[in-house]
């Protein structure tokens, strides 16, 4: 099995990388499953119904979100619909609107999804490694492939939940920082690890918003509003990661970078 | 003008992989100068007068600190001695032991290293951007060489520190996350930047430490006392940098990543 | 029914205090419980076997703990006994050793005493507020005198978890900050609260720690070494609460401070 | 010298509040000063022209802000007017706009009032020990009495600046936790001070902010939008201080406190 996962698409310039990109890489990795995390789509915060749905048009077959979730309102006319396509982290506390893991079957092929963010130096969630715990023992009764998409801060959190899963998952990958790191890794008992996928949108800017707007609020200290530049030079960051389908096993883990600097097929 | 900087060796494991992996850098990228961040040298806290000796006798020019600095008490002893090729964060307080830049020049060439603090989601630091202006403005008359080593947690305000950087300096690299970052680039203005060079210590380990302890850590919420593993499988994590010596502008920055799954040479 | 809680006690110089002010403090109070927080008894570290014996001995019912419930080890040799007579917060995570919450029974008269950690700017751990609604389920089926310490930074997440329980539980007393705040009231449905109870032990200190070492720790960034004042003024600091026993209601909250500048009986 | 100081104002019901109660407290303090936190004033964010002129209109003799200072941007109409008799926090940045302490002279009597915020779970400011230093070398040729309004999260922080600046200068009053702690006391070198003034608007509220709104905050961990109650019970929350005018030392500090459970007058 093999799977395409696409970082942090932040606002319309990283919409359309995304869609510009996608058939490329899908004609490059022939990925059946192609993961997103859309948690910055909407304008850098959130995301609405139209871009969910231009995002599934464009061939993504699950979306992941994180701390950004609920910044764009329009996402409650959806996050319950029963067949959405959409995750929101796992723990977030009980009661929550929308869900957290998903099994999605494409062509006699399964594969469980699930978002979950971390808590070091964020938000105070439900604890996520008890949580994987939970959703492991539901989901593993159907299929081994296993899809993490861990959104966290701090890179202990991150490397801990990649060891604590070892050999239960396919597959933790994180997001949250929007750099790229260069650890992509299979972990001594099958699990393929990455502690971030990056984030897709601008590529002269500062996690995907207007450079200049977030060195003023470090020079001045003072409240910004943060914009999205919506012209300029694109960046793409994601993995592609195959799996042994019967066991769940990590085969391979790559990174993908597509920018002015590593162009697409310059690697 | 060539660097070669080797991002924080942790513990005795990351100390060997240093001085057995520094000879074949050294014969590969030709440096000449050798920079590399010991915050965690002395068992993960701080350094000692012993290894900070066996750093400069193994081919080391200078070493950068970080929140670790003072971790070790031993420091105390040299990190006031006038010819101390040893930096701690530039925006410590003023009245701090230690410096926090310093000329370096071997064969006619002269390069400032300057090490510095972020502070977003880390401890209360004088302004690093404004600390950098008042020491660029004393470096400048000197030389246009310069390396700044960004100790900082978070993403945002390491890229802020490169972007404001640009064009004034010839690298910011960012150290602390102990996880290197895929982004090394030549900014518009010719300065190179990364947003983490990663470590040097124990590959199978978070962050340099003993896994299950940080597991525990996470899942208990206990205090644990961290442990540096002194065996196993080992990484070096840094970045190999070219300027032109004569405008300090970057011409070249390259990741170094040495690991079981990428043996040196691999590449 | 009536109610002694006293704050956290720190050192050698608050178990002084606590054990000197306690008869007196009986003979005007009269209270068929007394609850103190002891998570800073050991030199502001923790509690030990002998430092617990004694505040029973002293004429104390039960301890509270906190954050520094795990910093003196000698916790473990006891924290598990059958009868232990300590609470650390009840949502720490599954599988913590030692009680979260107790029902003591005294002639007669039975009281809930509930241990609770905050989550805002502290620790992750599990949602205090869903973590009440579980153990108020179990012990409102044996009484309504209800007493909750909840240990919590914020001034906002101490308000809500009082507003939460009001006519719930009989009281919800702060403690961590360690210094006694003037907004003791009734809240309407019944519930007697204080967002903190403040602190027993040196008076001329911050928090009961050596004054200069943390005003060191401000200035220089350095860390430090907290250390109790063993001698000098002291101070202590609690409240006083009566309930209607049948009811478990409120009839009446009171500060209790007694320092130099405010001696006992001076009121 | 006396000196009438009231922690912040949230909102049009702590506006009333304070419109209503300052003419009694007048009365009875007989203030030749009287200072009031007006950071919340507007909706809880900031504070506005019209609204700032309506303090100075109601016998306000200066303003002091904190974190929320930037919150509405209509402050940035008068904040740098020559005369403007409103501080914002003086380790703002350089360059910030307006002016972080000021002299103020009534009736041949002189007071410096200094506004400084706290680092600790904060924002990232300049040192703010060090920037008193600065302030008081310039404000002590001029007048010994001296207010320092510093607004910050922690106990510690706040105690720390209380015995940093004991008998340096006249008072030091916490704001910024919008709960009055029971700790006023003269300090053994002289000066007043007093953890937490306490918040002035609605009483049936968390910090002054719908406690509905928070709760749901602490149990959903959704991003909320905090409004204000218009109506209901209120409070008022400050401290009197009574100073020797040649030396500066303080004589008295008293809390001033006005709800329905503690009436004016009823003290
Ligand atoms: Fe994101
Ligand atoms: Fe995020
Ligand atoms: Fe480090
Ligand atoms: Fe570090
Ligand atoms: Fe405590
Ligand atoms: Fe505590
Ligand atoms: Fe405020
Ligand atoms: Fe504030």
């Amino acid at each position: 099995m093999k799977l395409l996962f696409i970082g942090d698409v932040v606002g319309s310039i990283g919409r359309n990388m995304l869609s510009e990109s996608l058939p490329a890489l899908k004609r490059k990795y022939r990925p059946q499953f192609t993961i997103v995390n859309g948690e910055n789509a909407a304008a850098g915060r959130g995301i609405t119904e139209k871009i969910y749905k231009e995002f599934l048009q464009s061939g993504v077959d699950i979306i992941t979100m994180g701390n950004h979730t609920w910044d764009n309102k329009d996402i409650f006319t959806f996050v319950d619909n029963e067949k959405v396509k959409l995750l929101r982290p796992a723990n977030f506390p009980e009661g929550t609107p929308g869900i957290g893991y998903k099994i999605i079957a494409i062509n006699q092929q399964k594969i469980a999804v699930i978002n979950m963010q971390g808590r070091a130096l964020m938000n105070s969630l439900d604890d996520p490694f008890r949580k994987m715990d939970e959703i492991l023992k539901i989901v593993k009764s159907e299929t081994n492939c296993i899809f993490v998409d861990f959104h966290a801060e701090t890179t202990s959190e991150k490397q801990a939940m990649g060891w604590y899963l070892d050999g239960q998952v396919s597959a933790v990958v994180g997001t949250h920082t929007h750099v790229q790191t260069n650890d992509a890794r299979i972990l001594p008992q099958g699990t393929a690890y990455l502690t971030d996928a990056g984030m897709t949108g601008a590529y002269d800017s500062i996690l995907g918003v207007e450079k200049e707007i977030i060195i003023e609020k470090f020079i001045s200290q003072m409240p910004v509003r943060h914009e999205i530049p919506e012209q300029g030079r694109k960046i793409l960051s994601g993995c592609f990661i195959e799996l042994d389908s019967t066991t769940g096993k990590a085969l391979r883990i790559e990174n993908i970078l597509i920018n002015d600097d590593q162009p697409f097929g310059s690697e």
